[in-house]
């Protein structure tokens, strides 16, 4: 606390040396979060605050477009609901936090998930053929008592998500659009935030607590350890039957729905710091940058003015990019180019009075440290295709990193040797909890998923030895 | 539950025979919000929820102009923490609900409000005059458990709203600054939301646990109770002093900050269906409202393509105002003017076949009712000035309410009767609890501001007939 600012900017491990320090160093001091005084919760700070709110407006948009509709629903859940989907109930148990008051003579804890509660309106507010589909989505606040040790946006007891809960006619329809979301989330993740991901489908034992089926995109992390992004599920009718949701069909007969509900949470901020954060710090993608470029006035007393003039300017020129100008007096310009590199703005654009001279300014990139001398009048068009290579480099050099470390494995053995290696390991596998359970005991790693689309091949599976179709993939996770 | 979905259309009681239970069909009907399983929660739907994600937009406009940062906080406040403030703990201590785990042999519980917890990360954040003002927001749900009963949007132990928490160098400044939120709720009630206020200063007895002073702003609901809109409170120095929140001056000396603390809450949305609703359910301000306009095609089968095309047309050509067609085949146009008669959408553009062959449209008010044919090259033109007009009704017919209903008494006897007769009763106060008290006693009314900018006069207070150099606002409450 004695410390000056100063003396906190930078980090001071390197990412390859000591990966899991220079996580928490790159989050805390580029102030995306902070440790809350109880163990297991954060503080999600300003700038990490603002990447979710354009987690959000993405989201919702596509959200929106596929006919969802937000709502907010209680935070807390009577115990009677819990039990009604056993399953459900058994997977959530050890991590719900009750509440002292009895709430009209009942228990009540804190939503660890929604789907009950949710779902017991859905029983309220579906009636017939004409409601369905029936699309809805909170974003808010959830709480699972965790023991494991805390990771800031990976793993907490309290987090934020949005989670969506649809009900359907037909289960064709609810495994469809549990996969077109999927898909929404493949494309996000990809196309915003420059992360690849593989997808597919989790075995039993991991899926979702109550769920048919759990399809999932997950990435692999520098660390080689993979990180679920997203989930989809296709509940099937198991909460319909626990909490009747019923409509009459266009006959009057009535029918069970089909539900599917899905889910991202602010672990997603904690990807993007891993996968593109460098030495210096965080590095944002340009189309999840609240801010593209920052513009950093040189400045000399006598030209100050002049200096400042133009900086104002160039920012009006680029304001559709939110670029702002950081004219603090306080700090001198190489303090203001570490921070900017430590928070990760895509652009940094200096101008001092020899630029203003030469009507030009000094735009460099974050990803590569590469600079570029423009003409003022240049300055809108560079900024543009800079964003646009630092979105492309960013994924292309996530995606090599992905490519190279995926690996395939014949033999147990293999499948040990290149675990050990941090790979992601594809292989044939019965999907048995059984062989799971093996290979978790052995390696410590778990089945991420059966990808999709894949021809069925007379395999065996790398445990058991018996007839394997699939493959699937495995690490060690977060 | 066996009810048809028509059945349940249109309100059964009116809104001048029986308030209250207008107000909760009016919510209940129109779609906004449920009652949830636990008594005193509810669940917000996609009709509410959309009115409060267009109160974050419109704010958070107004909180980045001024500076401010939106943040995540804890959910849970460690015991510790409550009890450091005083009179902080006393005010909170009955409504909180506490949690069965301990956290780090600590109890904790659900925040009612966030100060404790934001300003024990002030002090931490805050080191120079260099760091102020600091300005943080945050958008979450608190809860309190009250044990009145019930009223949705209104009065619910768990509610949605924002809480302000700025850190200032000198009390001027976090004063100003104060008011100048206070200025932001008042217009945003007034210019957005259609609904006239009052702005003052709360007396001690009505203030915010923990705070110097409260200032407010008050609506006056059609039943004659006045209505807590929005409150902003300087700290002064309180939490400063208990959480150790200080900063070195240029001088390099050690100072304690200057806080203040503001907040509005999904209440705004139970505030705007009761002044604007009327018989036939919403009214929603066309500055509020997510859709200011629905077209509703009229149908026969044998000029439905036509009508619908030119439907799709218009829809296109309004699109800057939200505009959707309602085309659902299963209900008739009758029912779909009901439905949105009662959603409060602010126009209603109606196309048939007659309409089409002769290039118009009959465009329909929520508000008055008022028909008007016009030109297809007309629409647009003639929206935006139908919006303007009903956004400029809804208030000054909201105002000339507040105006006839507000009252000066000069006795303690025109006090008693014009609390009787519902007003909203402005009176010579000495501000004492003392008196305060005695008035709820009498009349079930409460103090509920000293208005700003009174010249002062040498009244005598109405109840103790004590000097008092100002009159105060009284009214029975929400």
């Amino acid at each position: 606390m004695a410390e000056k600012k100063e003396n906190l900017q930078g980090l001071t491990v390197k990412k390859a040396v000591d990966f899991s320090e220079w996580y928490n160093q790159a989050v805390l001091k580029a102030g995306l979060a902070d440790y809350a005084p109880i163990r297991g919760f954060m503080v999600i700070m300003p700038s990490g605050y603002a990447l979710w709110e354009q987690v959000q407006r993405g989201l919702d948009r596509e959200f929106a477009r596929l006919g969802v509709k937000n709502a907010y629903f209680p935070l807390l859940i009577p115990e009677s609901f819990f039990k009604k989907e056993a399953e459900h109930a058994k997977g959530f148990a050890p991590e719900l936090a009750w509440i002292e008051r009895e709430a009209d003579g009942e228990r009540v804890a804190i939503r660890p998930t929604s789907e009950t509660i949710i779902y017991s309106f859905f029983a309220k507010w579906i009636r017939s053929w004409r409601d369905l589909p029936f699309r809805m989505n909170q974003w808010c606040n959830v709480l699972r008592w965790e023991v494991k040790q805390t990771k800031l946006f990976l793993r907490t007891r309290e987090f934020l998500w949005q989670e969506g809960h649809c009900a359907y006619a037909t289960e064709k329809e609810c495994v469809d659009e549990a996969l077109v979301v999927l898909e929404e989330y493949e494309k996000f993740c990809q196309d915003v935030l420059a992360i690849p991901v593989v997808a597919g489908v989790k075995t039993e034992a991991e899926r979702f607590a109550g769920a048919k089926d759990t399809f999932t995109v997950e990435a692999l992390m520098p660390d080689g350890r993979a990180l679920q992004m997203g989930t989809s599920h296709n509940l099937g009718q198991n909460f319909a039957k626990t909490f009747g949701v019923k409509f009459l069909d266009e006959k009057g007969v009535e029918q069970l729905v089909w539900q599917n509900s899905w889910g991202v949470s602010t672990r997603l901020i904690g990807a993007l710091v891993m996968v593109h954060g460098d030495d210096k710090g965080l590095v944002i993608p340009p189309r999840i940058a609240p801010h593209k470029a920052v513009i950093v006035p040189i400045i000399f007393e006598d030209s100050k003015k002049d200096v400042l003039t133009a900086a104002g300017k160039l920012a009006e020129g680029l304001a559709e990019f939110s670029v702002f100008v950081d004219d603090r007096d306080q700090y001198s310009s190489g303090w203001k180019f570490n921070e900017w590199e430590l928070n990760g703005i895509p652009l940094r654009i200096e101008i001092g009075p020899r630029d203003v001279k030469s009507g030009s300014c000094v735009i460099v990139r974050r990803d590569t440290g590469e600079k570029k001398t423009v003409k003022l009048s240049d300055a809108r068009k560079t900024v543009e295709n800079a964003l646009e290579e630092i979105q492309t480099n960013l994924f292309s050099t996530a995606k090599s990193f992905l490519d190279k470390n995926t690996v395939e494995a014949n033999s147990w053995n293999e499948l040990g040797k290149a675990i050990e290696e941090r790979k992601l390991v594809l292989a044939a596998f019965c999907g048995s909890a059984e062989c799971g359970k093996k290979i978790k005991e052995k390696t410590t790693a778990s089945s991420r998923c059966i990808p999709f689309n894949q021809k069925p091949a007379k395999s065996k599976c790398v445990v058991c030895g018996k007839p394997a179709e699939k493959k699937g993939f495995f690490a060690k996770s977060y």
